[in-house]
């Protein structure tokens, strides 16, 4: 045999607390990627992993021979500053959707190489797929085209980049060892990394709605790709941000693109517009342009940005949208203020209508989804409509409502607010 | 899909800390066993399960599921008392030999269902085929039949006992997961209680010729083996001995063979005579004897149960043992004290000339080994014979040489001496 290391002997290191060297953690990259590591190897290591921890610079290591094992992209001859941003995914979260046109409008370059929903939370493609002929497929040649011309592309990411982390990741999957924090990190920036932007502004949720529940463990997540940007030549920051109710007022497909487009005429749910625009500032910070972003925002420069992103991906901005054959309301059972609306519930209230998908190769229903009436802190009384779904199966409804139950609370007083954006991480 | 349980939530229950209730260990241990559950699901599990430990109730499910994964043997119909023995093993541990047929001397059965070796230490089975003629694949007719007419047995334990424990056994083999006590404690113990054995004595070792190098986790693993057997019907006791230095002075096959008959001869290495009676008291305590077992030792009952024990499977208890074609002497290099004789080093190097083998499927050479002419305490002058390496390839004691560098110690003091049983553990 000619393996030059043992992968019991990487396993029994980490499983004792210590940390694996560099040579021996790129070599089980590889060897796994290769098919000699098996996979009931690389679950007892990745357990090991999520109950003893990876030093920073073993998730340096890691990462870069993720990277390794496939191909780079490299956005040198753009001539243009590129800034990307990546959400770890949560409820009615289409700020991608605003936010790609609205920094390219400054004339930076924001490539968003993107995937789809799976369980719960959307997906971006599946968003904008929405949108009567709109394409998520682009080959390399068209997506740096786009980004040269137009500034923003929003697209599939490739299957070139980083292959070791898709095996990973489907292992991790089915063993119980997704939550380990090094993992996320590496999986996540992994494929950032290989993808060649300058600079990356992570938006990390916490709450109901989001990956990480706990604020401590999603600011732990963040440090460690903020670390781990750094440390491998990105310039990177993280918003942490709320996710224990949904954000905006429209959570499915066809109407976050539709909310979308509010916000991008300069109107749209305020907190939708303060997330898009304190992580706009951060990416147009990274790449140096000293202006204020609401301002395209308000002169139809970012609706601009968005028409013409839309329509090289042979999408028509301006064709209707698709809506559902049925609605169903669900209206306030009492006087009072809306103190909760679990994010987490109503994802899955939207997953179920049929926004989103149980498997990968399951379709979404474009059009279903929910709509709510109201926010948090809003005075309602009985008989006020909360909340609108959407399907084109009314049948739907019920199984939508069985998910709703105690998803949205109603009180005597008013929640306090607190802000979107809790607390900012730099290297 | 019909399976009631999801085997990504039971490796989370154990990665978070928890208890797996028993209704989904059970399933878990079925469904791995039936191929449902994955070998990747599984090595995380155990991962898990060697960082987060098990509970006393979870180790006894655990164990019953894999004996319900087999067949149980039962020896009600036999007319006596049956008491078994296991050994952790060790470099030189022929303990079986002399105290299965000095225990049936008393008119107790002792059913020793042994094994191979593999590595540093020796297989029970291993040094009876150094007997001409003698089998080691006894059907479960005739190793009833022996039991009754003959009271000891030691014989190939059959495929059926436990399937789930060998399958898991291999993977935690490649899967950096031998070490987790709670799953050393069921493999052992689901075998022997499958057997359907009365009553059991546990020979756990420690030292560096032991599975487990340290005192503090010999006695857990012996405390929980001591837990499981009594909360599974079996009483059971456990002493924790000494393997820091080779059991007597023969380590290989058919010299160990040849120890074990001057032990039962009434003579052999003070070391093997006293944990053979240790033993043996155990066993007869449990058997409800009240007698010495130094007697049938003394006066040759327990040399005839031998005699009777082997002819009964073909050997032939007068054919000579077979002897190497090379030997080389090891000498002191210097007058004083031996100090130390690491288990290990000896163990090893006597695997190197043969004794042992490195894949299961390797024979073994019988002649093949190391006898020892002194033990630690011993004095000894420059160029007296240390000990006697044997191999037929004299090209092999180079190799031995390497492999006892450093294991062997000549001191100016002599060494404390320390009785070889160090703790008794009970329920």
């Amino acid at each position: 045999m000619s393996e030059p290391f043992d992968a019991v002997d990487v396993i029994r290191t980490k499983r004792d607390g210590g940390a694996v060297p560099e040579a021996k953690l790129r070599w089980l990259v590889d060897a796994y990627t290769r098919g000699y590591v098996a996979d009931a190897q690389m679950s007892a290591f990745t357990m090991a992993v999520l109950l003893n921890g990876m030093e920073r610079d073993e998730i340096r290591v890691l990462t870069d021979a993720m990277i390794a094992s496939g191909e780079r992209m490299s956005f040198d001859g753009l001539g243009k500053v590129t800034a990307d941003k990546h959400s770890t995914g949560g409820v009615g979260d289409k700020i991608t959707l605003p936010l790609a046109p609205l920094v390219a409008a400054y004339g930076v370059a924001v490539p968003q190489l993107s995937g789809r929903g799976l369980g719960h939370t959307g997906g971006t493609l599946d968003k904008l797929e929405s949108i009567p002929g709109w394409r998520a497929a682009l080959s390399n040649d068209e997506m740096l085209a786009q980004l040269r011309d137009v500034g923003a592309v929003v697209c599939a990411a490739g299957s070139g980049l980083a292959p070791a982390d898709k095996k990973l990741y489907a292992l991790r999957d089915v063993t119980g060892t997704v939550e380990a924090i090094p993992l996320i990190a590496s999986s996540i920036m992994s494929k950032k990394i290989a993808e060649g932007t300058a600079s990356l502004v992570l938006d990390v949720k916490f709450g109901s709605g989001a990956f990480m529940k706990d604020i401590d463990r999603a600011r732990e997540l963040a440090r460690t790709m903020v670390e781990l940007g750094t440390d491998s030549g990105v310039a990177t920051t993280a918003l942490l941000t709320d996710m224990t109710t949904p954000l905006g007022l429209a959570i499915g497909n066809a109407n976050e693109v539709r909310e979308s487009v509010e916000v991008l005429a300069g109107g749209g749910p305020s907190d939708v517009v303060e997330l898009t625009l304190a992580l706009a500032r951060e990416m147009l910070r990274a790449a140096g342009v000293d202006e204020d972003p609401a301002d395209a925002l308000a002169d139809g420069r970012a609706m601009d940005a968005w028409r013409r992103m839309i329509r090289a991906q042979d999408g028509d901005p301006d064709a209707a949208l698709p809506t559902a054959r049925e609605t169903h309301v669900v209206r306030a059972e009492r006087d009072g203020y809306v103190t909760t609306m679990d994010a987490f519930g109503v994802g899955i209230a939207a997953w179920r209508l049929g926004a989103g998908r149980a498997r990968a190769e399951d379709p979404v229903v474009h059009a279903a989804g929910i709509d709510l009436a109201v926010k948090p802190g809003a005075r309602v009384r009985a008989g006020d409509a909360i909340l609108t779904m959407s399907a084109d199966d009314p049948a739907l409804f019920d199984r939508g409502l069985e998910a709703l139950a105690g998803a949205i609370e109603i009180g005597d007083t008013a929640p306090e607010s607190a802000p979107i954006v809790r607390e900012r991480i730099t290297a």
